[in-house]
Parts: structure tokens; C-alpha cells; sequence
């Protein structure tokens, strides 16, 4: 089965190894034009975003290599590509061993590359890729290897891609109304300005293209899965900006929108509009922009000033407009999902299906939704030992049938204008077995922990992670990703700066931010399980008889989690309580958006355990 | 009741506000000799330590202040005392308004007191009191505020302090023998050299004490409460040495146990010995050695190399002799300690006795053991209200007598040669009322938490610290201090680099640390509640029928918990089954060494819940 136009998911197979062959070679050609030793290639593009225009996929188009995340350098003589342990299967099979070899991926792999480079080697790296503070740290290594380390422009792959580079997208920019919005882009704007006035500072220079769709009100279509308007933005301390993007991609009434204090200008302008600020100073965040735009700034006459980008925190606390749309958003998407799973109990319990199938009906199901916008990621539908890959992406070539007496996992979401949705179901098909059950229950009482913990203010995501995994550690287990993500409204399903995780973060979590909660296990070549709500950080209060006040978080997806796999003997009470309280709020919050049939199974399905 | 001159510690009021008054003024009048017009000080001395000797008691001569911690900064017109919150009602106490004004201290409090001086002022700093890092923040805070920041000696202070100023101590010097320290000097040396050979450093400047004692398998007794040797030492990676300590310190026998590849020599000598490493790198710890000796290595035409002091690790985790011997020093000190208690349980019970009282009886019970080297801090002996202060230290002036229907809190630790205590018991005298009991329950199910949990390898302390805090946090309460602080074997009861906290700490707890697990719960000007025992993180095991090692926490201390305030109802049965064997190992363990009186009572104390 290829994948059908009218989906928006599509299950091809984009890259081979062999154009890892012929392509380093066309790479090499030109780096060896612009007198380069190595040339380093980040996953993330000019936006430093996770999805990319196909015009900026230049890590698959050299190495053939299509995961989220990575980097590859190259070198006249060899090529590495660094590739997370995610990706260790598939980084293999979608590149060719006679060119790259695979490493492991961390936030150092490329320094240590450059570290160990040959001494006296020149290393090139395009500026419009990597955030400062990146360079900042290969700047440092490669003075200690006695490497040079060499900005050049244009991106040598660029002049490799040559005509077959796909064209840069043009998708229209749009208003994202108030009423999704919740505040005013002028309201926004006065609050950094004043900000940025109180700390000295003149402008902001914003690169990060959900920044300027939180800060302006607008949505864009240039990259799939996240309406993200692609451009840039200087924001004055008087509340004014300049908004830089690309003519043919103004809507009808977005000049309007944007209104007077809001001048658009082309995206070459940038740097000339830069010169107003000679002597003064400009913010730019050091990770989310590239190392271009700092040097910009300085080539202006202006001292750049490293900060976090002003959008940051306000965007990741949502207002009460944003946190209602959400809310309303999950509960629509937990009908079509509850409809999905319906399907799942009666049909695909019944003959086997393929993972492009279920992933197919899931999203034909989505569709019948006429205020679906997108999906917000690409389904992940793994059965059985798929399941195990957390980031299981099917294809063509991968896709397998499902078979009595393993389990389904699917990960999915949906792009809503008053919000963006991202769940986890695992499922058994046919009899779960008794590890099934025990390890699905391990997962859910971190799930639930998480779920229902208070905390006051100033706990950042670190301190919370282990509370999902408890369980698990208690008995020898564990799950190696984070347990919990940052999501935007109608925006990236993975935002930050908040984050539940392992590695050490320090933003306290505040009311009004969205996470995930999906503590998982993975049974390597088995079976994978995953429970994975969305839910958002509620203001302080005072529990009864209590002294301080606390935060908490509520839930915003409702879905039923198969009770075939609750072991309830393993439940505490207030477990217990909580699931049945859950499945209670599911019946009533979606029993009446589904048709009768689905209302008749989402009875069993949601009945106190 | 003045202080006994056969006690360690002393209950003495050692300073007055008044002397804050002449002794600001004598130092202004150095301040202007040298050019200053503010001068910074910090509590730590030149060794960055905790306990400090009488004559580097700097801050108390000039304040009055006596807390562990805090710091000021003199103006010609002003004066500024930064106290935490620990010690806003006793820097208040000690120190004159008309010439103090108290600020909250945090690690930025100097930074910004600096950051807000007036422009164009010079203010003063001795850079053996501050780290290389501390001074880099102080400097950056200049440049911003227009402020010269300048290096001053000798220090204004000490010129003021003049002939009053007590002399350095000069205890002797001893051994540590094989038995206690498990691993020889030479042995040490070699694996340390040889990390830095393979990192291309020369040598290692090392000027923290506990380092010294545990590199050279040495103890000293300069300060109170730790036998810390003061000095530096110069460790080259070939494992030789040089030791810069007093000539006056070194014990008879002292010169052999160091052996032939460490030779001794005065402190004076540090800067001539550094220049014999010329053009090669020398390694410092950035946070733990002083700006003045970044400074020496600097002068002597090497290259710093800030990094973590290399016996940092190697110090923290404690190897198997260790760990035998901190066993049996806290079966020991249990025995100690329930004898305390049972006087506690009897007649403490029946009729008022005083805070010092109480700490001189617990002090005495100790003191019968003839292997007691000293108290491991200045025992916490807080009655009621005092109890809500989780650093109260009782002096003639503060002491008040135990009344019934309250809460007595009894931190307290000990020093052998094989190991260092630090245990707090909280004892109801007299009956304790439903909230006591609540909330004592509350904090012991934290307790419970974190001594019973799992966890992987790479665990950081800030990961865990939030499972002994979870039930009070659920109900509106918390704590405003850590969980758990490192503790070393015969050596500082406060040791990093681990900690188990709500702040951010990068340093993974590995297999032999020893850290404490303390939660309290604090209601001003009513009662304090503290349930303290040492924990070692055990070597990593898969748990039956798990997949993955974990590692976990065994037990130290072995001492009753009060029964009387435990609301059984609120403990799950895992907890209750926790108490129960906690108790009847205490039985086990401690029941041979105490007296038949002692041990019928504690027959009762440790019955099951």
C-alpha cells in the first residue's frame, strides 16, 4: 500500500543509502572549493525547528538518514553520522556503511567530533544552523585540537542540492483569531517591551517561528504538522516591531491584522534594519537563534545581549482563552479517538490489520472532523515489537500485520485552531498475557502519580520525572526517553522551555503550562508500552487544612485505557479511585459526541474496575 | 548554667551586638588607609570551610552574627548583614541596627550588592576568602556598575582585629590508620596522577582540608567538630607530593607514615613550589580553593585549569572499609543515643529539664564512650517553639525547660575514628496532640520514601528529594531546607558533592556515598518536627524478575522512633512492615550494648505499630 493523497501522513519511503554515495561525493566537490577539511550537518534548519521544509531536509538529502534528530560531519576521507539511541536501527539501514559510519548522538557529539579532529584541518559550518552557544563550545574544542573552525556561506550542500532542492515554502500567513488567541498581539507586545526597557535594552531580535506566531497572533503553513509562519522578527522597547518575511506569503487582511506598529518587511532586510540599533543593545537567545543572527547584531554596531527569547515563558503559560480551547479541542479529539478505539475493540480485534491501516483509519476518522487542521505529529502505530521503538515511524517497507496476543501502540494528535492534542493508547489485541498485564499496570501507577502530585511553586520537571518511573525502578525497570513534554496551542506539539524529564531543567513549571504525562516500557524486540495524557499546571491553592499553597495539574485528554490490561490487584485504593474517576469523567465528557454504538462500548469500556 | 568545661560544646554567648559598633569603625579606618570605600566579607575563611578557628572567626568580630553561614559588605556610611532564612531572628538579635541593616543571603547577594554600589566606588576583597568562580560573578557585577573591584592584603580586618586577634590553632597532625581508611595514600595518589596525565595536567593544587585528610590518610583538629588538617598540597601526576602544613603540626611519626614521596613543607612555600610548573597545567577547583591561589598558579606562569578538586569523588564514595567502619560506629552511637532516650522516656518525662540540660545529658550519655573524639556539630536541642528554628543552637540566654504536651527535637552526631553520626529524633513530652501526630506521621512517610526507594545509575540527589516531601506537599506543607547532605568518615558531617535537595545538582549518587535523608516539618513559634537517619547508596542489583540494576539506600542509623507519634491509620501496610523491622533491628542491634534498664525499655519502644 503507498500512501493515499488524500491523508495527510504519508507512509513513503523518501531516501536509500545510495544517495548517502553520490551525494557526499557532490559535497566534497564543493567543500573542497571553499578549501574545507569537514563540513558539519546539523538536523535542524535556519528556524531551528523540529519539522522541516523538505528544502532544508539536508541531513537526509547527504546521509539518507530521515529520524527527528542528529547531526553527521564529514570529512574528505570519512563520514560520520551521529544518530540517538531512537534511531540505532534505523540510522543502520537507511545508510550506506561504506560511507557513514553511526555514532551515538548527545549534546556533544559534534564537539567531541571537532575535538578530535586532525590538527591544522579546516572544519566548516554554516551559521545560519547553529544556535550560538553551539558554536561557542565547537569554537572551544576545536582551539584545543588546533582545528579551524570556519563559517562559510553559502551552505556547500546547498550548491551540491544544486536545481533538485525542492523550492522554499510559501504558505500563506494568517490571522489565529482572538478568540483562540486570548490576548491581543499589541497587549503581548507592550509586556516584553516593558521588559525589555527595565533591563536597558533596546530591541529583540525573535527567530523562532512559534515565537512570532504567539507574539503576532498568526499562523503559517510553511512547515507540515505545525502551522508555523517561518520569518523574523524585531520587537522594540516602545512595543513596535518590524516582521520579516516573505511577500507572496501576506494574506489578504494580515497587513490589517498585524495593524500599524507592526511594519512588514521582506526577509532580506534583517540585517539593514539591524543598523538602527548601532551602539545599542539587542536581545537574542542563545540556543533557540543561530549563530547568523548574533554576528549580525555585532556586525551592526549593536551589543548583542544572550537571553532567553522574550516569547518564551508567556507563551508556555497559556492564558484562560488558550487553556479553554484546549480543553474543548481534547474533548472533541477524545471522541474521534474513543471512535478509533471502538473500531480497534470490534474489527481489529477480530482480523489483522496493517500498522499503515490502523494509522490510515485513525486518521480517516480524524478527517471526518471539519475543524481538523492537521495531524500534529506522525502517527505512531507499532505493533507488537514496533511497538518497542519508541518513535516508530511505519512505512512501506517496514509495515506489519497485527496477530492475536500482543499489543498495539498508537501515538497520535491532532491540530485544532483552539488547540493541539497528543495521546498514547496501548492495546491489547486478543488475551493480553500476565507480563502484558503487570508491566501495563507498572506504567499506569506512574502515569496516575504523575497525574495527581502537588508540588509548590519553583519545582521544575526534574523533580517531578521520577515519580512516573517509581514504580518501574522498584522493580528493575525503566523507560529511556523523557516522561513529559511541553505542547502549544494550535502550535508544536513539543514546545518548551518546561520539560519532566531526567536532565536536568530549570524552569519551574507554572500554571497554565501544558505537558505530556507518558511514563512507558519497552520490551526490546517484544512489545512496547505507553499511557500518555496531556495535562496542564493548575493555579496555587491552599489543599484543605494545609499552610502553603500548591500547584497540580489537570487533565485534558479523555480516552479510555484498556482495562483488559489493569492488573487491579496491583492498584492502591486511591489508584483505583482515580482510574474509575477518569473513566467516569470519559463517559460524560464524550459519551455524547460519539454514535450510539461507540456510546454502548465506551460503557464497558469506561466501567469502574 | 554556663558551659562545662568537660563538654565539647560550649553554650556560651560569645559576642554583642555593641562590638559591631567599634569594631565596623576600626575597620573603616583601615579601609580608608588602603582606598576603599567598601570591603567585602564572607563567613568562610581561607580553607572554605564550614567550622572555622577562632581567629578566621571574621564576620562574628565584626557583626556580632555568629551563624554557619552568611556574609557582609561595609560601606563607609552603611553596612550590610546577608542571613538566610534560617537566621533572620538571630542575626537580628546579635547584630546593631544602627549599624547593620540585614538582607536575605542567597548565592547572589554580594554579586548584587556590588551590582547596585555607587559608580565609580572601590571595594575591597581578600582573595584567599573567595573562589576564583565567586569572584568572577563579583567582577562581572563591577564592570556593570561602574565599581573597581580590587584584591586587597593583608586583609582590614585582621589589620583592625590587631593584637586582640586569637593565634591560629596549631593541633597536631596524626595518622588515619589502614583499618579506618581502607586504602592507602600511595594507592590514592596513583589513580588520581593518573587521570591527570591522561587529561595533560601536571599537577593539582589541592587547598581543601577534608581533601588533605583523605589523601594522605590524616587527621587534624584545628576546628571544631571535624579533625581537619589545614594546609594545601601540590599532588603531581607521577603520585608525589607536597604538603604545606605548619612545621609545628607534625606529630612524631607523622614524616614516615607520609612516606618518601611526600615531602613536607611550610605553608609559606606554596608559591615557590609553583613555579616549577612553569608553562605546564595545574589543576584548581573553582569552587572549593580560593581566588588567591588561582592567582599563585597564574603568577608562577602556569595554566589553571579550573576543574572539580580530584579527590572530590573518590572521597564521597566511601570503599568497603569505610563502610564497615561507619557501621559500626553508628551501631555504637545508636546504643548511645537510645540510652539518651530512655532518660528522655523516664525522666524527662516526669519533670522540666533545660535545652542545655538536655544537650549536656546527651553530650555525657557520649562521653562514656571512651573511643568519642568529639561531637560531629553543636548538638540541636530545641523545645517547643525552638524546635520550629531547624538550626537553633541553644545558648545561656535562649535556654528554656520542657514543658508537657510538646514536641523536644534532638539533632545531634558524634565523631569516632571509624565514622561520623548525625541523627535528629523528635520526642513527644508528655501526651502529644492529633496534629503532632499527623503531621510526625506525615514527615515519617517521607522518610520512608526515600530510604526505600530504587533508581538507576546517573540518579542526581534533586531527582529524589521530592519523594520525601510528597505527602506534605499533598496536604499544604514543606520544608525550607534540604533532604540530604553528603557526610563524611571521620571527617565533615556536611560533605558534597552529592546533596538530595530541591536545588539543581549534576553529581550522580554512586554506590558508598553517605547521605543524610531529614525531612521536617516546621510551625513557627509552635513546634518542630525532624526525623534524621544516615543512608549509603548501595551497589546497583537487578531486582527478581527485573531487567535493569538499581541502586538503592541501606541504612546507618539505628535509634528509635518515637511511637507515640506515629498515627498508625495513616501508614500504608508497606510502611508499617518498614517500621516494624526498622525497629526490630534497632532491637537487634543496639539491644546487646545497653544496659538492662535501657534495654527493656527499648523492648517497648521498638514493638511492632
Amino acid at each position: 500500500m503507498t500512501a493515499d493523497t488524500a491523508f495527510f501522513q504519508s507512509f513513503d519511503v523518501t531516501t536509500t543509502p545510495a544517495q548517502g554515495v553520490s551525494n557526499v561525493a557532490a559535497l566534497r566537490a564543493q567543500m573542497k572549493t571553499q578549501g574545507l577539511d569537514g563540513f558539519i550537518v546539523p538536523h535542524e534548519d535556519e528556524h531551528q525547528n523540529e519539522y522541516l521544509p523538505d528544502a532544508n531536509e539536508r541531513l537526509a538529502w547527504v546521509s539518507g538518514f530521515t529520524g527527528s534528530a542528529g547531526a553527521a560531519i564529514i570529512f574528505m576521507d570519512r563520514a560520520v553520522l551521529f544518530a540517538d539511541g531512537r534511531y540505532t536501527l534505523q540510522s543502520r539501514e537507511q545508510t550506506d556503511p561504506s560511507v557513514f559510519s553511526v555514532e551515538d548522538f548527545h549534546a556533544g557529539s559534534l564537539t567531541d567530533a571537532v575535538a578530535t579532529a586532525r590538527s591544522g584541518s579546516v572544519i566548516g559550518y554554516d551559521p545560519r544552523l547553529l544556535s550560538p552557544e553551539h558554536v561557542g563550545r565547537l569554537e572551544a574544542a576545536a582551539r584545543g585540537a588546533g582545528v579551524t573552525l570556519k563559517a562559510v556561506s553559502p551552505n556547500p550542500i546547498d550548491l551540491a542540492w544544486g536545481a533538485a532542492r525542492p523550492a522554499q515554502p510559501m504558505a500563506k500567513i494568517v490571522p489565529q483569531p482572538l478568540d483562540y488567541a486570548g490576548k491581543a498581539s499589541a497587549d503581548k507586545r507592550a509586556e516584553i517591551a516593558k521588559t525589555l526597557k527595565s533591563h536597558g535594552i533596546t530591541a529583540a531580535l525573535i527567530t523562532a517561528p512559534s515565537s512570532l506566531a504567539w507574539l503576532f497572533n498568526i499562523r503559517g503553513g510553511d512547515v507540515i504538522r505545525s502551522p508555523l509562519p517561518l520569518g523574523q522578527t524585531i520587537l522594540k522597547n516602545d512595543g513596535s516591531a518590524e516582521l520579516f518575511i516573505e511577500p507572496a506569503k501576506i494574506s489578504e487582511g494580515l497587513l490589517e491584522w498585524l495593524g500599524n506598529e507592526v511594519s512588514v518587511k521582506g526577509p532580506d532586510e534583517v540585517e539593514a534594519s539591524l543598523q538602527a540599533f548601532k551602539g545599542q543593545s539587542v536581545l537574542i537567545d542563545g540556543q533557540l537563534s543561530s549563530a547568523y543572527w548574533m554576528q549580525a547584531i555585532r556586525d551592526a554596531g549593536a551589543t548583542p545581549i544572550a537571553a532567553d527569547d522574550p516569547c518564551l515563558l508567556p507563551r508556555a503559560c497559556k492564558n484562560a482563552v488558550e487553556i479553554a480551547g484546549t480543553k474543548a479541542a481534547h474533548i472533541r479529539d477524545g471522541a474521534l479517538l474513543s471512535t478509533f478505539l471502538y473500531w480497534v475493540a470490534t474489527e481489529a480485534q477480530e482480523k489483522p490489520f496493517s500498522e499503515i491501516e490502523i494509522a490510515q483509519k485513525l486518521e480517516s476518522i480524524r478527517r471526518s472532523a471539519s475543524d481538523l487542521k492537521d495531524l500534529s505529529f506522525d502517527t505512531i502505530s507499532g505493533f507488537g515489537p514496533h511497538g518497542a521503538l519508541p518513535h516508530y515511524k511505519v512505512n512501506v517497507q517496514s509495515d506489519i500485520k497485527t496477530g492475536q496476543g500482543n499489543l498495539l501502540l498508537v501515538d497520535s494528535g491532532a491540530q485544532f485552531m483552539d488547540g493541539t492534542t497528543d495521546v498514547t493508547r496501548t492495546i491489547a489485541i486478543g488475551e493480553p498475557s500476565a507480563e502484558h498485564r503487570r508491566m501495563f499496570t507498572l506504567v499506569l501507577k506512574g502515569h496516575i502519580a504523575l497525574a495527581t502530585v502537588k508540588f509548590p511553586a519553583g519545582t521544575v520537571g526534574t523533580q517531578l520525572d521520577a515519580f512516573a518511573r517509581q514504580f518501574l525502578w522498584a522493580e528493575g525497570f525503566d523507560y529511556d526517553h523523557g516522561t513529559g513534554h511541553g505542547v502549544g496551542v494550535y502550535l508544536g506539539v513539543h514546545e518548551g522551555p518546561q520539560r519532566i524529564s531526567k536532565a536536568l531543567n530549570k524552569y519551574a513549571l507554572q500554571p497554565g503550562m501544558i505537558v505530556s504525562n507518558e511514563p512507558g516500557y519497552y520490551k526490546s524486540g517484544d512489545y512496547g508500552i505507553r499511557i500518555e495524557n496531556l495535562q496542564f499546571v493548575t493555579e496555587p491553592s491552599v489543599p484543605e487544612g494545609g499552610e502553603r499553597p500548591m500547584l497540580g495539574f489537570e487533565n485534558l485528554t479523555w480516552a479510555p485505557i484498556d482495562r483488559n490490561l489493569i492488573e487491579v490487584a496491583m492498584l492502591s485504593e486511591a489508584e483505583r479511585l482515580y482510574m474509575d474517576l477518569y473513566h467516569a469523567r470519559v463517559l460524560e465528557l464524550v459519551g455524547p459526541l460519539v454514535s450510539p454504538e461507540v456510546r454502548a462500548w465506551l460503557q464497558e469500556a469506561c466501567a469502574p474496575l
